[in-house]
């Protein structure tokens, strides 16, 4: 593997792994980087660059092995690991965050709740009862914790991931609708984004061209 | 503004707008191209050719007005307007978008909320009643909708995006961990594809060679 791969092919590697976990369920055996590029909508040269980032994957002339390649970038991805999270805000996203089933799968387990509000303290929720914020550190000291999710109003979003990285938190996956910065991995979700491009499309196809509101 | 930008051009507008927001927030009146590069992580021409395609909007050696060119991005991806919103599928996804608050500032309406079991029409989230989906026609022809927002089970996720399709609602956005496909403007939310980002890091940084467990 190169030294330094860079963010853009970092950032395409799960839309790859996506879609062959696809193929994979629909049975699809092979596929060729031109395949993959016109699915993905991605230059066929640009796709064999980015696997060449990790050592190429094809045989010339006769395509990627689907599950073999779902399962290297699955590997890249860390994927073939399990991950401990902790949620901190179980409002609306942490308790959404709490229940969803798919993390399972996704080799992440949530292993505890936390909240600020003492009201919130003992509530279960997805099985877990939620714990008062004031234990944060003692746990971490305690169990570790790879992936730091904050749900948290945005006003509260920075000192927690300080406190999160203080504490031990591996790393942090953050949901409040503002950037935080932090000295370990962090992914901020920014799910407006993918509503201003909704919001651009829709102001920029024929039809919207004279709104009818 | 030219006739077609790129997917890739399209796709930053939103952090723009995002940084724009948080340099007007702080009070600062100019940027630079130099001084958002280096912000945003993305190459200064770039920054210069991505907001050329939509005439410019800086004049060389002043750098940009950030209100103005907060205002500019804004009106390009459509936020000077407000947008109708219908929430099919009311679990805990559909329930945290129904509750958040933030759509609002961003000029999208929570117009009606729809699920497909009987015991949860009438129940009251977020100031609104939940709707029986056999009513999701009558509702759209007469109502309308801008956006009509997937928050339903994997295997009903197609179905439905045809069906909002078929009724006349305007663009799609998908919450269901599952790619949709529709004759609309569509945006597929990828949750997992950030937590596969942060497990590749955590897997990727010096301390996390050997890691723990």
């Amino acid at each position: 593997m190169k030294d330094r791969v860079s963010e853009a092919v970092i950032r395409r590697l799960p839309r790859y792994y996506r879609f062959l976990c696809e193929l994979e369920r629909a049975g699809t055996e092979r596929v060729s980087s031109g395949d993959l590029s016109r699915e993905m909508r991605l230059n066929a040269s640009q796709i064999r660059q980015d696997f060449n980032c990790f050592g190429g994957f094809g045989q010339q002339g006769y395509g990627y092995h689907v599950r073999t390649l779902r399962s290297e970038i699955g590997k890249i991805l860390g994927l073939n690991r399990s991950y401990s999270a902790v949620i901190v805000g179980v409002g609306n996203i942490g308790a959404a965050l709490a229940h969803y089933a798919g993390f399972e799968k996704e080799g992440l387990r949530i292993a505890a709740l936390f909240d600020a509000d003492a009201a919130m303290v003992g509530k279960v929720v997805g099985g877990l009862a939620i714990r008062s914020l004031s234990e944060f550190e003692a746990f971490i000291s305690l169990e570790g914790a790879d992936v730091g999710i904050i749900a948290v109003p945005k006003d509260a979003a920075q000192a927690l991931a300080d406190r999160m990285v203080a504490a031990g938190v591996r790393s942090i996956w953050n949901f409040a609708p503002v950037d935080v910065a932090a000295a370990v991995p962090t992914e901020n979700v920014h799910m407006s984004d993918s509503l201003h491009i909704l919001t651009y499309r829709l102001n920029n196809i024929q039809e919207a061209i004279e709104p009818k509101k």
